[in-house]
C-alpha cells in the first residue's frame, strides 16, 4: 500500500537545514509505503500511489512524541485541583491518593481507561506515547501496571520509585529495597526504562542512585524525574548515570544546565505541571541558548497535570517558557524522540516510521497562534489513518 | 419532539443555591422540547420523551455564550505572532493588514471562513457568538461584514470605530464623522450593537463618546473596548452610558472597578488577549470580591487572540485570574448572556433555550484541570443535537 500525501503547503521534516530546527519544506509530497516513508520532494515530482491524500495547502508535522506520562490508574483527582486553585498548594503526598484507586481497580477497568486516553491523545496528533506505572507501589500492582502499558506501547517505564506508600512511611530505605528487589523482578521484563522521582518528600540522592543502578544491571535504561519542586542533585546524578532525559528541571542551578548541557540526558519540559500546580514556569530559552537539547512532554497524570494535549504544552512553552514556535515543535516531535533515545521516529525522511498529522491550519504555528483549538485533521501512525 | 437527557451526574444550572453559584444539581435529568427547555428534576422523576439521552453520570453545563469576537474577516497574522513571540510588542495597528484582507475578500470566501469558525466554536461547546465587524473601516466593507454576521446570529455589533485606517491617519475626528454618518446608516439595520476601540492609538474618549451615542441615537446598544493597553477613562464612560459590556479591562483602576461594581455594566475578561500577546492577566479575584458582574469571552480575531475555545479561556482564567473553576464557567455561561443582556440564555431552567453541552468528563471541573484536552461530547443549540 503506497499513500501520496500531496500539496502540502509546509511540511515539518526536522532534518535540520542551517538555522532552520525544523527543516521545513513548502509545495511537497510526501509518500509512504507500508508503515515507513519512502519519499519525500516536490509536489511535482511525486511518484504514483494506490491512495491520494491531497492536503490542499495545509502543514503537516511529525506526530507528537510524548515522552512522559502516567497514563494507567484509578480514580482522580478533580476535587485537589479544585482547592489548589483556590489556593492550597501542590504536594507530591497526593500521589497516594491515586494508588488507593489504582490498586482497587481491576485489570479491565485500567485497560479501558489507558485505552480512552491513547484514543484521546492519537486524536490531538501523538503518535507514540512513555507509559510510567507508579501508582502501584507494591509489587503485584506494579507488575500489573507495566505490563498492561507494554499492550500499548514499547516506551514502558517502571516507576515503582515514585512515592513512598503509606505502609513504608519512615521506613523509605526498606521500600527502596522492596523496588530494587521483588519489584524489580516482577517488573523489568516489561519494561524497557527504570526512573526515580529525586526528590524531598519523595526519594533522597542515595536512594535515587540505588534504584537506576539496580535498574541498569537489569537491562533498564535510566530516566529521572528531578528538580521539580527545588533544586537537588537529581540532574547531575542522572547525567553521570547517562540517563536518556530529566524531566521536570522547573528549578535548575547553572551547574546542572552546564552538565545538561555536556551530556547526552534530554531536559524534558513539562509545561503542563507548571500551568497546572502554578509553579513557576522553567525558562527554556536559557537551557537551548547554552545547548541543552530539549523535549516538551504533557506528564498526563492526574494529579499535577491532567492535559494529554501536546499542542496546549506547546502554546504554553512558547507562550512562558520563551521558546519560538518552531523550538517548541521540534522539542515535542525530534526532542521527544531524543528523550526515548529512537531514531525511527520524531523526524519525515525516507526510512523513518510513517507518522504524521496534517493539520487543519497552513501552518504549524498555529498550533501556538490558536490555543486550546483542536487543529489535528487527519493523524497517520505507522502508515495507518486515523480519523 | 420530547428528548430527555438522563443520568446526569452533574447538572450546571446557573440558578444559584446559596453560595452556589453554578446552581448544581446531581443526579438529574433535564426534559426539552422543541428549542426549549421543559422540565428539570431528579432521573428518577422524569417524564416520558421521544428520545433518551444517557449521560451515563457526566456532566452537562449551559451552552457556552461567547460575548466577544471578530469572526468575519480575511488572512491571519501568523507571521506577526511568531515574532511577537520572539519579543516584538503587540501594537494595535497591526490591525491595519487584516483591513487589507478583508476588503480583498468576496462575500462568499469571508461566509466560508465564518461558518468555518461558527462549526469549530459548536464543537468547542459554543452555542451563542457575537460577531463584530471592524476589520472593514469603509462603508461598502463594514456594511458586507454586519450583513454576513447577521446570517449567523441576532448578537451583531458595529465596530466601525476599530481603529482609524491608514487613509484617515491624522484625520481622526473625520473618520469618526463617516463611521457616526454615512456608515452608521449603511451598518445599524443590520446591528443590534454600536462598540468602540477607547484606547490610546485608536479613539480618544470625546470621538468614543460621540461614536457610541450616535449609535444609541439609531437604536443600538452600547459596549465598549477599553482599558486592554493601558488605563484610561473607557470604562467609566461605558458605565455613564449604560454599556451592557466593557471588554478586556487589563488595566483598572480602583474607581473603574467602584464605578463597575456600583453599575449594570458587564467586564467582560478575554483571556486569550493576555496569552497570545504576552500581557498582565487582569485580576479577576479583585473585581469579583468588589461585586463586578465578570463575563468570559474568546475575543477570537487574528491579532491578539485567534483562539475559538471557551473551555481553553476558562483553564487560563482559573490559572492566571484567580477565578474558581465554577466562577469561571458560570462567567463563559451566565456571565456572556449578561454582557448580551439576554435572559433566554446562559441558564438552563424550564423556558430557557435548549443550548446545552454534555461533557465527556464527570465534572464540569474537568475544562480547567484538564486543559487543552477536547472534552464536548454533544452539544444542543435551541434544542437541535450536534454531534
Amino acid at each position: 500500500m503506497r499513500i501520496l500525501i500531496t500539496n502540502i503547503g509546509e511540511l515539518t521534516t526536522n532534518v535540520a537545514e542551517g538555522d532552520d530546527v525544523c527543516g521545513t519544506l513548502h509545495d511537497v509530497a510526501v509518500l509512504v509505503e507500508g508503515e515507513r516513508v519512502a519519499w519525500v520532494g516536490p509536489a511535482a515530482d511525486a511518484p504514483d500511489a494506490d491512495e491520494i491524500v491531497d492536503a490542499a495547502g495545509r502543514a503537516v508535522i511529525p506526530g507528537f512524541v510524548d515522552s512522559h506520562s502516567h497514563l494507567v490508574f484509578g480514580g482522580d483527582r478533580a476535587a485537589e485541583f479544585e482547592a489548589r486553585m483556590q489556593g492550597q498548594k501542590y504536594a507530591a503526598g497526593g500521589i497516594r491518593s491515586t494508588v488507593a484507586a489504582t490498586r482497587a481497580a481491576t485489570d479491565d477497568e485500567l485497560r479501558a481507561r489507558l485505552r480512552g486516553f491513547l484514543d484521546e491523545m492519537l486524536a490531538q496528533g501523538t503518535t507514540t506515547v512513555e507509559i510510567k506505572s507508579g501508582y502501584g507501589l507494591d509489587v503485584a500492582t506494579e507488575e500489573r501496571l507495566v505490563r498492561l502499558a507494554a499492550e500499548v506501547t514499547p516506551e514502558v517505564t517502571f516507576l515503582g520509585a515514585h512515592v513512598v506508600p503509606a505502609e513504608y512511611a519512615d521506613r523509605g530505605d526498606e521500600y527502596v529495597d522492596l523496588v530494587t528487589g521483588e519489584m524489580l523482578d516482577a517488573c523489568a521484563p516489561h519494561a524497557k526504562w527504570i526512573d526515580v522521582f529525586c526528590e524531598t518528600g519523595a526519594f533522597t540522592v542515595p536512594q535515587s542512585r540505588r534504584v537506576l543502578e539496580a535498574g541498569i544491571a537489569r537491562g533498564l535504561q535510566p530516566r529521572v524525574h528531578a528538580s521539580q519542586l527545588g533544586p537537588g542533585e537529581g540532574v547531575q546524578l542522572a547525567v553521570e548515570l547517562g540517563a536518556a532525559s530529566i524531566d521536570h528541571g522547573t528549578y535548575l542551578t547553572d551547574d546542572d544546565v552546564t552538565a545538561l548541557a555536556a551530556s547526552d540526558t534530554v531536559l524534558t519540559l513539562l509545561p503542563g505541571v507548571e500551568f497546572s500546580t502554578r509553579q513557576p514556569y522553567p525558562d527554556a530559552r536559557r537551557l537551548i541558548d547554552a545547548g541543552v537539547t530539549v523535549a516538551i512532554a504533557c506528564d498526563t497524570n492526574p494529579g499535577s497535570s491532567f492535559t494529554s494535549s501536546m499542542p496546549f504544552c506547546i502554546a504554553v512553552a512558547v507562550r512562558d517558557m520563551r521558546m519560538t514556535v518552531a523550538e517548541a515543535i521540534h522539542a515535542a516531535t525530534a526532542g521527544g524522540a531524543a528523550a526515548l533515545r529512537r531514531d525511527d521516529i520524531g523526524r519525515i525522511a525516507p526510512g523513518m516510521r510513517a507518522d504524521l498529522v496534517l493539520l487543519k491550519s497552513p501552518s504549524r504555528v498555529h498550533l501556538a497562534y490558536r490555543p486550546g483549538v483542536p487543529l489535528v485533521e487527519t493523524v497517520w501512525k505507522d502508515g495507518v489513518r486515523f480519523a
